[in-house]
């Protein structure tokens, strides 16, 4: 059986660990926290980040970095906009490894993905991706879930599912290390415009119609950048979108429905201590939908009524709605 | 412009007929009940079946169905089981016709689609199908909403979707006559599973990952058929998904909903006066699924509990989750 290092103590790092663990799989979980490691290892809780979950007591914190390292597979799940920071201090440890990222999203400064960034900084280590429609509450209870797993062959993507499978997480294999990323930043947009049609009370129907256009959208960029279509019908696309577009557990539907709701980006923010990703997405979404002459309407739209100051009424309807010419009109 | 007839004075005929008559569409609508033509006509209300919506007063209605079907597009919003019905006294009416089907549903008695009890009983009319992701009452009252409509090539769905496209109804054009009615018709099974999930109280990851694997079950269905899998990602399959699997509005869902929860069907049918279609289409998808080799573990899951006494807990775990051997195990 193979080891598995998992890089984050948060709540999804956690969560994954405690799945695995729970299935009899070795693994060590490394935290930058001091608080952290002492609390897996002797409350076996991560009180700070993941509350009322009971750890396996098998799981072994650490705070030394290279201890987690020498596993055989490593789960990346620091957040998106760290992943190359904190890949740069162990790019030698991690050469020929497979490093399965956990964090979804592009890289806002540069508008590349994940794997890339990973690429640029170790480029000769073994790039994966696990991504779906997960919650990391659930699945630290134990809750069952699925997931992709993406690399760039079926054989290693097959490898790291057979390795990283648990009784509650069910992982399937793809080839398209693109479609699978896209997915899962992408529809953290597609969320705040689901959020803006349940806020302004514009019904369910229209929420999936825009959702499914979403699909559309996400998939259109997928292929643009050399993604298959077809990859977004699984767990990464369909099946994130199903989850984030539809619950006020996700921070992105929520921030849309209260701007649907008629408040203000600072009313919002300013009540919040954590960062809502798709507003950053958005923002690198509309200069990466132009340069690949994408077209991506949702995208575009929330953009601009996040930064263009757009009415959100205005920008739904547009989407949604289309002038009939009729006799006489 | 065209005119439209449409066939079926219930919520969802009703529905329509609003929605095009406020963009200027000229129709008429045949209904059954005297009761529902005077409403209409005197009181532009179906105060019977779509109750609360102030209708167009241009919308006449009448129970001469050959009135109607002098329309140049006919729409039949009769119910799934008795379309073959409704067509056999109106099948020389409606040659060369461009014959729209707004019922969702496998043909129980023969597993047959709806497009094939239409050609087997008026050969040359022109076969369509209007289907998505819409909630009558949403889009009598105005709401926006999109949906698929296939026909048997690009041109006529095309010229179709000019025909019949409203301000607040978008459609999208299909040539894929099997996969548009595919997704119809499983997703009220797929939907009877997602309520499972959600009655057991398993979360919605596990809900949406579910889902996202009725999706491939559908596609899987609708390819074995001589359907495009890529059909199933638009209005007529993840978007129908998407809103009957996560709403209570849904019969099939809250359907599953009741038996998760631990009610026995008895309990759930006798408190009901209107068909929950899903539990029928479970029953005909298990020879259909036989007789084409394709796999649908969903689908049988949900019929091993409605018919064959396998515990809901049970089915949706074997479902849900796997052994893992690991080691010492």
């Amino acid at each position: 059986m193979k080891t598995i290092g998992v890089i984050g103590g948060g709540a999804w790092g956690t969560a994954l660990a405690q799945c695995m663990a729970e299935s009899g799989r070795a693994l060590t979980i490394w935290a930058m926290e001091d608080e952290v490691v002492s609390a897996i290892n002797t409350a076996h809780e991560n009180t700070p980040f993941l509350p009322g979950v009971k750890l396996n007591p098998s799981i072994r914190a650490t705070n030394d970095i290279h201890a987690t390292l020498a596993s055989d597979i490593i789960l990346m799940v620091t957040p998106a906009q760290y992943l190359r920071a904190s890949l740069r201090p162990i790019k030698d440890a991690i050469a020929n490894k497979p490093i399965v990222i956990c964090a979804k999203g592009i890289e806002i400064s540069t508008g590349k993905l994940m794997t890339d960034a990973l690429m640029e900084e170790a480029p000769s280590a073994i790039p994966a991706i696990l991504t779906g429609p997960t919650f990391a509450a659930e699945i630290g209870r134990g809750l069952p879930s699925a997931v992709t797993i993406a690399a760039r062959d079926s054989k290693t993507a097959e490898g790291l599912c057979d390795a990283l499978a648990c009784r509650t997480l069910r992982p399937y294999a793809s080839d398209d290390l693109v479609g699978a990323q896209v997915g899962g930043s992408v529809k953290n947009v597609i969320a705040i415009a689901s959020g803006m049609i349940h806020g302004l009370g514009l019904g369910d129907s229209a929420r999936a119609a825009l959702v499914t256009r979403g699909l559309a959208e996400i998939a259109r960029l997928a292929v643009a950048m050399g993604g298959k279509r077809e990859t977004l019908m699984g767990m990464c696309g369909m099946g994130d979108l199903m989850l984030t577009c539809s619950s006020m557990q996700s921070r992105n539907f929520s921030l849309g429905a209260a701007l649907g709701e008629g408040k203000t980006m600072d009313e919002i923010l300013g009540a919040r201590n954590s960062v809502t990703e798709g507003v950053y997405t958005a923002r690198a979404l509309a200069t990466m939908a132009k340069d690949k002459g994408v077209d991506m309407p949702i995208s575009a739209a929330v953009h601009a009524c996040l930064d263009g100051g757009l009415a959100v009424r205005d920008a739904m309807t547009a989407l949604l709605e289309r002038p009939i010419k009729a006799e006489g009109k």
